[in-house]
């Protein structure tokens, strides 16, 4: 696995830059004859683009994807999809005073140390933009999960800066553009970000994904735990600073008794482990939650260093998020999407020929 | 990778269950040259011994390590290290009762569906036990890491159940059984310890580990980040449900300015973001933490079925950690030095020839 | 490793199929600051290309890649190289009699068994179009092997059917359409090429790969050996059936006193180890070499079965190279150049500080 | 993949070197419910073992083989096995002199500068010694390959230096020392390698390995060909300096309608490709041939130098093999079974459900 590379059997494999011409994907695994078009990707893409409310950054991108390889009269065939997005609005003058000073709080100085220079313009590599391609790859694992499964990958906003939800409806998320599922909050939060972007300032947030049907099973004792996979490929988005699974952080000041799931013929009594025991799925909704942290592109002054280590105030004008939570659910949820897709692979290559005879309990 | 496998350059593969003969590892990719002897992995395996105080079960495992291969004239070969550890104490006789039945809260449960049976001593290989092996390749990890840079890795217990450290000293930490740096709050702790045991319950617990003197351009973008990997590596951990890095879940209500680590000549002015941007290492210390749920293993009752799906009552008599957290401290670290020992090989491997020119800022 | 990638710290992933739109590669692993332009890798996919002369296929591809990342103000950042090859002149209805019918001796049959239906046009991804993205990430490998170590990976023809080599001078190669070193045999593997013409029929051929200058230590015991690596990267070539490293199938009724290589403080007395000792490089030239079958798309008939199972003959008219070994010359190159850059890369993860003190002997 | 371990799915690692304490290797990936036992792995280890006649190595090896973990109850449990074989009959003075002098055709040279210093007993790492490990985990996949598929891995002895077979009977091999299946050439094979001994001499040979019943559809394209798969893994060997599939070499001089094997309704009219079309498995038996070449180990004096450069003459005294082909069978057949192996689960992964509707061909 290299670094731009994540999955075992169900792998993908990206490249490109925010400025460069075009984001690039290879999607290798995707098993023959799910049906597969460009609309499937681009209602994915299309949820997490921006420039489409007030709230999120003034870049209009396309984000139009093209499948070039791997399906032949709509169906997959086995062989590797290619994907290509190209990047149509990119301004590159906005980037240019940063060529030589390091952003506080951004990959800037990281990957000049890393690598003895860096693509500066809009983040290089290190830019959210090529969290497009994760989405877009996402999107075939979601449908294959869907169509063969049932498995549902579905997430939401659950707290955005101070503001928590109350109540739950999956049907509201569509309506505001913070995939917030409470409809009571979605004005408070409106008039926060409103507050913030005045402020010049930023936040961050809270996101959850529930994967629901999954069968038990899926997950490989000791290191490829569903849960360690999991964790990997959400802290591998951009900004995120926390994983849970269940209860999360909750767990440490909680009794063994309250933790546990009880188990009854009917089903499971509760789901503090968030649908993973010992690593390996159990059947119930697997939950996962991140935290993100607020972005740290500001216009509001912040020292730091040039590139001869001096020390210089940075400032940050062009389009930015003021808080990239926003736009991450499609995200996440693609990365569930991949992981399950990836385990659901390697459990059918092992275990196939095994009638473990249980029922499988909800 | 598979599932008993990590690392790319500097891999660790295990095997081995609670109640079979022995734990093997075979740790692969050490460079050669390194004074290696088997007093060096004890010291840790030592230190994550059971039966060592009256707060962590009551197993005596000696945890011998003998090395087998990758070592001559007490010197790495740079061929892969073999490892063994013989099970010396197992008492298959207080595990008979539950080849019918799944222990709430445990693995038992999943691995039958996922593998039609199951080795049901002690939890077979969904045991902590394990964990030994992972303590000993990771001690090789920090071995390397120290001699060979000057990275210390440590680790401390900062919350057990409600009780939270306030003061903190590292010297401390040795003194105690919590692996506390706080000698304030041991008393507390152990009250609390011996309340939860009378009670017959357990509590979850909260560690971080900090990595220092980490050379800066540690992490691969986009999925091999750092973050992601250790996150990785650190959910893997038997018990483990929540992952942070730097403030982690405190970012959510965190403002840009507040949250964003500024920079002068001199070095950074805060460490929010733990050490890591963009997923790579900033030369500031690697903060990362982790939130153990409470074990399941418990003489109280609990609700369950059994293997023909008929409801049940389950107790669990036997040897337990009525705290996982007590001897999680040494496995962390280990996770943490596996995953650095990786990265460091791998940015060795790719930038070697690259002189940033930059200096070093903690 | 998927099926579509090789490396694992130069990684290259392809996808792409003969009649597709595009042909993509992801190239991941190469160090920040290799000067790399389009021109770079269009030179050795020009040597590659097809329609250059009477004796190869009379398809017509341009074959023009272009750069879509990983490259900044022309050099490399050590971010993933996007590659892109469009594939131009396709013909489909040439294939379109094939839908139905396996061709003997193609892939046709296989690939239905494995995925159940494919993309019959051309050969779909068994096509061996897809090597245009082998030789261009090899052109990346080549080059920074050249320019960072003074490594030549150079290959030619060294028998056409019945026609061996005689003489031998690197000059040659450039000036005739075979890779054939040898002025003297050029005129007879003419007449052989045109008279197979005429008959309708193919043959095979043999190719030899010499690389130069290898720094001793490249390779990983016991089964990364560089050897295994090798066999494995050439065997990949469509239509490859046999692979050997220095005196390959002679050894066999060599005595030991002949094949060992002795040492003398000036060097090595021979090589007919061909640079690889117990797996690992030894300083001498790396001689490989691979055995390509002729190819099965022929206007002669032959008997098949079409999807239902029904006999039929077969004819494949349209455009085919006689002799695939025409065209392997500069893949057979690439694959060495990938294999050696990817192990110079993990080499140097591993012993870096290892000063063995040791004068390179040739 | 690391340079010790093979295979995605069902995936061996191992250590050891000649004269450390023992041999170990983990084997995981094998499905859970397959009867293994002890003796299963010994029956095959004890075809490899040396002493067994005058014509292989005197050295006495148990060869005894511990399964550590992984297997409950008779059955794989899912979980990875552990094994163990002690080294027992390691005469390290016979190696003394040789700490400072580089056998001629040996890897002591390449190791040396690989790793600045070396285990130098018995050649370390580099002997034929770990091939053990490799057979006893190959005894796993051929057990699971035959008992759940009916896949046979049976390989055999074709050439011995200058002596070829003529005939050819499978019951005929374990009656004779070489593996050779035909019984009228094993009193010239005795008398030469009686003549070889006495001379001081060594030679080469070739082996062969058939696998019958193999489903078609197995391997990945494009670079994880089952093709290039078996030649990695076969060119991995001690000794193999090349590989081939089918009419391998052959096939240079060979007319394409001469090679493509035709195919009817009631099966193939030849097998010319050995089983693998376009990468993958056609149905047909797959046929792979390797070259051995003579060992280097020889008490007829070779010029080499010291590890300070200096002009030496190298005498090998001690037990060795006069013809690793004599022994090299079993290895080639649990390489085989290896990777046979590891490409049924990925099948299985991807595949399972296409019905393809053709029926299997042999």
């Amino acid at each position: 696995m290299s670094g731009n590379s994540i999955g075992k059997l169900f792998t993908v494999t990206t490249s490109g830059e925010s400025h460069g011409p075009a984001l690039l994907a290879i999607v290798d695994g995707c098993p023959p004859g799910l049906e597969l078009s460009e609309a499937d990707l681009q209602l994915d893409l299309d949820r997490r683009k921006p420039g489409t409310s007030r709230h999120t950054t003034q870049r209009r991108e396309a984000d139009e994807v093209k499948i070039l390889s791997g399906v032949f009269e709509g169906k997959t065939t086995g062989c590797p999809i290619g994907l290509l997005i190209e990047n149509t609005d990119q301004r590159s003058k906005d980037y240019s005073k940063i060529a030589e000073s390091f952003r506080p709080g951004h990959a800037d100085y990281t990957y000049q140390h890393k690598y003895g220079f860096r693509d500066y313009r809009g983040g290089g590599r290190s830019s959210a933009r090529e969290t497009a391609m994760r989405v877009a790859a996402g999107a075939i694992a979601k449908k294959y999960l869907f169509q063969q499964h049932g498995i549902l990958v579905r997430g939401y906003l659950s707290q955005l800066g101070p503001v928590k939800i109350d109540a739950f409806d999956w049907n509201e998320i569509p309506n505001n553009p913070f995939f917030c599922p409470d409809a009571g909050k979605v004005e408070e939060m409106e008039k926060y970000m409103d507050a913030l972007r005045k402020e010049g300032e930023s936040i961050g947030a809270k996101i959850e994904v529930i994967a629901s049907n999954v069968p038990p099973g899926l997950g490989e004792p000791i290191f490829d735990r569903l849960d360690a996979e999991l964790a990997y490929a959400l802290m591998s988005i951009n900004a995120v600073k926390g994983v849970e699974i269940g209860d999360g952080f909750d767990c440490i000041d909680t009794k063994g008794t309250q933790f546990r799931d009880e188990i009854t013929p009917e089903g499971f009594l509760s789901n503090h482990a968030g649908g993973i025991l010992g690593g390996i799925s159990s059947g119930q909704d697997i939950v996962a939650r991140i935290a993100l942290k607020p972005t740290s592109s500001l216009r509001l002054p912040g020292r730091s260093i040039n590139t001869k280590g001096e020390p210089i105030e940075v400032v940050t004008e062009g389009r930015h998020d003021p808080c990239v939570g926003i736009r991450a659910t499609p995200i996440a949820e693609a990365m569930v999407a991949i992981v399950l897709m990836d385990h659901l692979l390697r459990h059918r290559a092992q275990n196939l020929h095994v009638n473990s005879g249980l029922p499988i309990l909800r």
